[in-house]
């Protein structure tokens, strides 16, 4: 299931001395926000080009390289569901599916450090295990359970729901 | 112990509407490589600009660039530590410091997902709660309980530390 090691440069960035260092080697793959937004995208179960450009904001191009080295990385596949025309879209693989706890870990950071409060959850989950609230992760609030993703049901916060309806809206409307 | 929230923008990036999400609102604080491997040397005890600078292989600027960042968005302190010559280091704050589960499920998936597992991991925990290994995380291999920074002890791969003195040894030799 392991994948070779592939370095990315480019934007500034120099291609270092391969280093023990996990994180480093980590980063090296999922070192830009970008990255990590397009990943975001395809955990929130948008799979399609479109999707992930109008919810992350970025420009086509910049989806576009994302998505390419995302797949070169071996975190994303691309798969056909249309044949006429020719459509493709966009699917984790394991080694993508095995990112979540990094983005399990972000999201509780960011919910506690670079949010106010009164600003409120953009989701919350319940455990389906104990059928408590969740909460930020690790570990269920309600059991102490390790929280793994096929275990939480989403409840998405109406203003959340409401911002990512509004950018589909707009995206859809400045392409037409 | 909250602090405001602070936007970056730059290298490509546009300002966004403000949005819940709390991923898309830490990315724009740490979604970038550089800053990673800062705030890594920092929980690496190294404190000082030249160490810094040495261990993550960047230019002068880059680190610079990074480390007032990380200050304005809360995560970092200068602090004088010696008044003639005027000399400050770099410090974790409690914003900082709470980013430590994100490393942590970072080298977690960098070790398990982008390294080859002949090359060793880069350090080993130890668990002083119950004293066995301690694994990759969240919780301990050895008695389940959630790893706590504070509780784990490390031994350094002998080929990181090599590798690391090696970095210093260039640094200073191409300083002189």
């Amino acid at each position: 299931m392991k994948t070779k090691v592939t370095k990315r440069t480019g934007s500034g960035q120099k291609a270092e001395s391969p280093t023990l260092c996990p994180v480093a080697r980590a980063e090296a793959v999922v070192g830009d926000r970008w990255t990590v937004l397009v990943l975001r995208e395809l955990f929130m179960a948008s799979h399609r080009f479109e999707e992930i450009q109008a919810q992350t904001g970025g420009t086509p191009q910049m989806i576009a390289a994302r998505l390419k080295q995302l797949e070169a990385d071996g975190l994303v596949e691309r798969r056909r569901y249309s044949a006429r025309p020719l459509r493709h879209d966009y699917h984790l693989t394991a080694k993508g599916e095995a990112f979540y706890p990094v983005l399990l870990a972000l999201r509780a950071w960011g919910e506690t450090w670079v949010k106010a409060p009164e600003e409120g959850m953009s989701v919350r989950y319940t455990h389906r295990v104990c059928g408590k609230p969740a909460g930020l992760g690790p570990t269920c609030d309600g059991c102490g359970q390790m929280l793994r993703r096929e275990d939480l049901s989403v409840a998405i916060n109406p203003a959340y729901r409401e911002e990512r309806e509004k950018r589909w809206v707009a995206f859809k409307a400045a392409r037409s």
